[in-house]
């Protein structure tokens, strides 16, 4: 698991541009697809069982056609997929390769192509979860790719669709993509919340200053794990913002103030990581002046024994000493003058000290 | 309250886009409606009882109408100004959630919608607390929407307005509009008055040395709100100058001056946070090295101690042995000679630690 | 004093925009006024009394006319000097607060309107002082507003139109504003010299290892008074900025090659302060370690004494025990053995931590 | 070799510009040239050896030329092909610069010149090891130089071209730079896995606090690697984004998708980097803070057995002084009430401080 | 020397801009001017002994002048020049004052100024010289100014020159200006060898546990210089930027590759100059958590001897007290009794530090 983390590609070096070869966690069930078609007045989902049937729509059918596909681990599922849509190999490489950065890209009119990341986060590993989702939009379809069906992460929009004819179903396959997206973005949103969390039980622990190594540790992997969601959602926005601003023909511009909106909400996760992070390094500051306070408290305390108790011991050393000759250990007194001695020198230490504020 | 500090959204995900759903702190009162009317030679207050009666102003109407709801809690009642402003579902959505950013957006030319946020800094708990407003500019009206009327923050310009007939009175909704901005970013001033202040007295007591744990734990909390109260005026930078390229036919060109001058000053407010965070880190740095430098002085004393005591003791340990045969204890002097010899130690130790400036 | 370091606006929120008052430090003194006049053949120079007087010079006046006004405290007088030049009631707003950064605005091509800091750097408080500067700038006039006439920071332009018909005189006021504000920006090279000067001593006292905490808190207010005049100083690059790109009418194509000089200079304060203040940060590191190299030091003088001094006492405690039966107190030799061997032991420890190179 | 890390150039200063000196690591082999020649349905490969015969093709050739030129360090051999193929002087220095910063340029539209490193991360002294690559590209023909054939490095693309009628062998010599630049791209990947694995094991070894001195010392030579491969990489990515967006008659649009796929790949290697480094910083953090930690448990530790013990040995050295009269000396308990005092003391300490956690 | 550091400019304040006032270091003897004139078929040089010969040549001279003048401290020669040349006041302002930034101008066409610094490391006192060199460009002409002909920097290229009849002779003054400017930026990379040796020289000796204060005032002088070298040398960059994009009539094309490699390399001056300063603070860092390490280790050795001795030496102390009834002393084996128990202690001790991995 840790090694995972810093692993970029297992892409063989040297293969041949566009070569379809799976790079992410091995995955062990089979491939899903479903097709949903619908418009305003119908919709019909069915499970596709034979790839064959997956052919591109015609430009005049009636119909808007999606089709949710379940896993990119088979070279020969997405190959096939990629002939009967008429995909460029670069994309279908891109599809399959879970390491691949968000972007978006319209390939000469004819369909738009987009890839970004579905993130959750593991309460308890404290560790970022990505999953790899890619698009397809033509005039009248859209393609979904997913890694791994989680948690049926598309449920709540596939619902709207059969709920009724609602804005999902009077509009194109843009405003499905949007929808898709705006998705995901909610998601983040969460994800946010649940560092959020995390990030106020440290600061209070550090701030009431019961944080430990522990403390430490998790703060860092807080860090680690912010750096890599920047890492993921900063290309969301440049993606979001080029569909805005290239006006492509596949885009209708009733769909534009959504995507404006989205760009909105994305920057708003971004400005919230930056913020986040800002206030682990203030923290992990706050830490280590704490950590130097308790030092300088615990020092104190050290230095203030030392300065009582070292005189102490000198004094009565000197009066163990066997010479034979000590006139003060044959007086009456001596040992009552020596205790008052001691105790009144130890009065002196401690009003010394607290003068200089040590206790 | 800590809790609230890190959230986002409870827009539950998956919800339609537009959906209205109320994000923010709960509120127990109603939403207020009043509606000012007026031009150069009238103006009428009126409190709205029913909402049937809030209805988009004819465009030929004379006066200008300006529609201040305080409130933004009851989905049924922004939905029912939507629906007679005619105002877009995404708008509306904006307006409810009180975690939406600054953001300015004009729609088909006929409205202008703008959002932003009211700070107040509460002094005691040292949190910025923030009031969500939303502005919708029409031909010749205006909606302003509060999250809440703590302090009814629009009263001055009421006031200017039922004073004279200045000149408020003789500009359009553009200027109101500008009036109402120009107050909101005159208390980013205020708020950021009350900051400096703050910072002020951790400055004075970290110079002063009396900075302890608490000292530390204010100043992260400063640094904190700092960090969020840029991530709430960054946005509003942008949205001015938007207002000012984009020549928008709802804004005037005499209204132009005023609104650059209204960017200078939240220019200003974002340079303060600057200096003031950099501040805060420099003050922190001095803090650590205060910390570095009492240490020191701890460690030398204890050292000093130790280094003077410590063979001393030794010393009186030696003479304090019991072999039969020690010749130095039966001499007449020897006690003496070593009370001398320790005597003559010390000074030289003193001597020592005095040239290497330990004190 | 402190006060005033984080105080942004005193001017009452609410007011209404280009309301008068007057924001900065209370003056008593009455506001002076004087007039001087000249082209290549002659010059006048008055004093004002009557503001009645100062009105607005007639387009076709052969003479360049130049009020110089000190004091803008005293609203009655800019507005009078406003309504007479028929100025911007946000401009006046502009010259009587002390707080307003520096901006250039041109206004319908019939005047120009610039404002700028004068610094002074105080020696002995290490605080940064500034005067508010205004200048507008017509056809054939140049208005100039300060704040107090500390230092009559006019006066070598004024000599030099006193002194010969040179280049000042030849010129327009588009020329005399540019030498006006060049003095202002060589005023900022002189507080560079003045804080360049404190940082080296400072740099000297931590490289001789003689620093303390007051020290740091030098290196403190030094880093804020530049965190403070990059504030002031940044704003005034973009405004030469804009006036050699924007070519205005009021503004000469000869007098450009002066102004791209003016804002070479600015750009080399504006770089002199950024290295100024990277250096104070690495300052503060080396100080940072050279107090933990200290530390180690004390620690190791510590160390050393408790490792040869313990052994040595607990040597000479077990010898001072009353058991009846130990041997070796009764041998011959016994008590030379025990001082052998403490000296032997005291020699490998020495040799020991000599080795270790801990002193 | 720690010598070579920064050194710059040996060119002598002063040499006229476009002189042909060798900057690089000695190589002691002879320069190996070898010419593959293809075309969809053709292709040879032949070892070069008499220089007189790489001629620049004809225009009208049907066949594509690359020549592989393995060894630039003879000046008299790339001044042979320079001339032979008109390349500009300044061009052919570039080639022979090993210190040279990867960019592109298109001379007169005639052929274009790119240059840029092969990376190796050398798992064993953790450091990056440079091969300086240059490739000239006219209308049929690629000329590469590479610095030294460690291993072989454009294999992978000649097996292509043998292998089959592939996409290389369809294309021109715009497809074959971009297979060839793409290989390189690829590796970066393998270098930054090789980091990403070191990082790592450094982080497990912090998190784990079993760091110490050497951890340090290698999270160092990491962040150095780091930021030398930055430096390299850095130039790629602008070099690319120029060949993408100076629509140059000698790259066919068909091959600008696989060039962008390329960019975004470069992209996502500076992503990484800037992370890497980001993370380094972290941990370099979090062990700085583990040593304070563990500084704080030392202290305590050491401060526990000192509040302890000094009482104790003042109170036993008090009952050894030898005055003659004492009289706690002779009763009958008193040994035995100083003990139980002893005890008593002992354990109100261990309470104290087990109350103030400190074990 | 060090009082020259941070100082920025002696000219008096108000002084007339245009103004010949030497600014720099103090020089004592005469300015040396010495012409070449040459073509490609002839050149000569001679020593200039009397002002007026140092004409502007006539423009159809089928020579190129270059006027090579040693010394800007004298105003007069300066002054009488600038009037033979026609040369704008300003630009003559900028050649006497060494403190002028680098920067290119271009004066109606008719000639083009360039200054910069020429850059010397002082391996001695670790310091950065500059030179402040100037350089006036006509049709046919090219003037050199230099603060002081300390090692005669411009040898190499007169050589060139003398030496054979090549491109510096068969190309106009364009060319010579950028041979003359490459010889410059040239001796940045001697520079920058420099401090790239001083700096491995830091980081072995951290790396290897040998740096003390000594290495710390190093390393914070060379980033300083490190960061005043990035202030002279950053504003080159831009200037030959503006060379090769503002398409002066002075600059041939065919010039323009050497000015476009000329800009690469100050690029690669200034990436390496932030790498180098990244490195410093890097390894600063790691000398910080050097002495934090060292610190812990002796903490540990001081706690070690604490806790081994102190409980020992309060055992022997017990034993040592003079109670009349304490049973333990008139056992026969007590003595061995006790030496057993603290000898098992001891062990005891190690092991537990053992187990805890303080040694």
């Amino acid at each position: 698991m840790g090694k995972r983390r810093y692993k970029h590609s297992e892409k063989k070096v040297g293969a041949s541009p566009g070569s379809l070869i799976y790079v992410g966690q091995e995955i062990d069930h089979k491939t899903n697809i479903r097709r949903i078609e619908y418009n305003e007045a119908n919709y019909t989902v069915e499970t596709v069982k034979r790839l064959a049937t997956c052919s591109k729509p015609v430009e005049t059918s009636p119909l808007i056609s999606w089709l949710d596909i379940d896993g990119i681990h088979e070279p020969a599922v997405v190959e096939r997929i990629g002939q009967q849509y008429h995909l460029h190999p670069l994309l279908l490489e891109d599809v399959m390769n879970s390491q691949q950065k968000p972007k978006v890209e319209e390939y000469d009119g004819a369909y738009l192509f987009a890839t970004m990341k579905m993130l959750h986060f593991n309460v308890k590993t404290q560790e970022l979860e990505s999953e790899h989702l890619s698009f397809v939009m033509g005039k009248n379809y859209l393609i979904s790719f997913q890694e791994e069906r989680k948690s049926d992460i598309f449920q709540p929009v596939l619902d709207r669709i059969q709920a009724s004819a609602g804005k999902t179903r009077r509009n194109g396959p843009d405003y499905l993509l949007y929808a898709l997206m705006d998705l995901v973005v909610d998601h983040y949103f969460v994800v946010l919340d649940n560092i959020g969390e995390k990030l106020e039980i440290l600061e209070n622990s550090i701030i009431e200053q019961v944080a430990g190594q522990q403390t430490l540790t998790r703060m860092y992997t807080l860090k680690r794990e912010l750096t890599l969601m920047r890492k993921l959602v900063w290309p969301v926005r440049e993606m979001i913002n080029r569909m805005v601003l290239e006006e492509s023909d596949l885009i209708k511009p009733a769909t534009m103030p959504f995507l404006r909106d989205l760009y909105d909400h994305v920057v708003q996760v971004l400005d919230s990581i930056d913020s986040y992070r800002e206030l682990a390094t203030s923290l992990l500051d706050v830490y280590l002046s704490t950590l130097s306070n308790r030092m300088n408290s615990v020092m104190k305390t050290l230095t203030i024994f030392s300065a009582i108790f070292m005189p102490l011991t000198f004094i009565v050393g000197v009066y163990g000493m066997n010479f034979d000759n000590m006139p003060e250990l044959h007086t009456r007194n001596g040992y009552f003058v020596v205790l008052g001695v001691m105790a009144v020198s130890t009065v002196l230490m401690v009003i010394y000290f607290r003068r200089r504020r040590w206790f």
